[in-house]
C-alpha cells in the first residue's frame, strides 16, 4: 500500500525486524547467553525501530526522513555486533541489518 | 524467519498493517472527513494491534494466542466499519482486515 | 526507575503521550472534523513517538540522544499546530508538547 | 488526561514498564546472564504490553478491557519469574507487575 517509492525499504525494514527478533529468541536459547548480551539489547533496539518505521511509512508520516536516519544507525551498530558471533541466526541477522541499513540511507 | 506455522498470519497481519495505516491517511484527506471518523479510529487500533501481534510472533512471545483473539475482534469490527464506505482505500482495508481477522482466529 | 538525569523528561513525555492522545480522541468527537485533521495526524505522531522513547529511556538505550532529537522536533510541530485551535484540549496539548519538546533538547 | 476511572490502572502500568524495562536492562548486565533469560523475555513482553495499554487508555481505545486481560496475565507470569530471583531489580519488578497485574484485572 505505501508509496512505490518506499517499497524497497518496507521489505528490507520488514525482513530487518523479523531477523532481530527472531535473533533476540534464539539468543536467549544459546549456551553461553552472557556472550549474547549485546546482541539480545541491540536485536530488540533494532526490530523495534524498525516496526516502527515500517508503521511510520504505511502512515505517510511526515518524519520518515528523520526517523530512517536514527533507524539506519541502529542498524549498522546490531549488524556490527552481530557478525561478531557465528550462530546462523546471528549471521543472517548481521545482512538484513546491512541491507536495511542501506534502504535506510536511501529515504534519510 | 518466523515458524512456518505461523506464516499465513504474519502475512495477513502485515498487509492489514498497511491497509489500515493507508485508509488512516486516506481518510484523513477526505472531503467528509467526520464521516470518516470512525473509521480514523478503528483504523489506528487495528494498524496497531497488527503491528504488535506480528512482532510478538517473530519474538516468539509465549501470548500469540492471547493477543491473537484480541487482535481478530479488533480486525472484525474494523472491517464491518471500513465496508460502510465506497472509498477504495475502505474498501480494500476492510477486505485486508477479514483476511487477517480470520487468520488471527486460527492461531488464537 | 530511570536515572535522575532523566527523569524531568520523563516525566514531560508522558504528559505529552497522554495530552496528544486525549486530543486526538477529542478531535475525532469535534463538530468540525476536517479542520482538526492536521491536528489528528500530527497528535497520533507525537504520542507514539513519546512512548517509543518513554520506553527507551526505561530500557537505557543507546539511542536516547537521536530518538530525543526527532522526538523534540515532533513535539514542535504538534505544538504549532494544535495552538491553532481554541478547544481546551489542543491548548492543552499544545502546552504540553512544548514542554515535553524543551526536555527533549535537554537529552538530545 | 485519562479518565478518573483509569487513574489507578495507568499509574500502576507506567511503573510496571519502568519497572520491566529496568529489570530487563540490568539482567543483560549482571554476571549470571543464562540464569535471567526467562526474566528478560518476560520483561520485554510486559513492558511492551503495559505501554501498549497505557496507549490504548489514553485514546480512549473501544478495546482496554480485552488488552487489561491479555496485561494481567502476562503481569501475573512475569511477576512469578521475577520473584524467583533475588537481585533487587527482579524483587521490585515482581512487585510492580503484582500490583499491576490487579488494576488490570479491575477494568477488563
Amino acid at each position: 500500500m505505501a508509496e512505490k517509492h518506499y517499497e524497497n525499504a518496507m521489505k528490507a525494514l520488514h525482513e530487518c525486524m523479523e531477523a532481530c527478533n527472531y535473533c533476540f529468541d534464539s539468543c536467549l536459547k544459546e549456551d553461553d547467553v552472557k556472550m549474547m548480551a549485546g546482541c539480545i539489547r541491540l536485536d530488540r533496539e533494532c526490530a523495534d525501530m524498525c516496526g516502527y518505521l515500517e508503521a511510520a511509512i504505511s502512515r505517510n508520516s511526515p518524519y520518515i526522513s528523520e526517523l530512517a536516519s536514527v533507524c539506519a544507525k541502529i542498524c549498522d551498530d546490531c549488524a556490527e555486533e552481530c557478525a561478531k558471533h557465528d550462530h546462523d541466526h546471528c549471521q543472517k541477522c548481521a545482512e538484513a541489518c546491512r541491507k536495511c541499513a542501506e534502504e535506510c540511507r536511501k529515504i534519510a
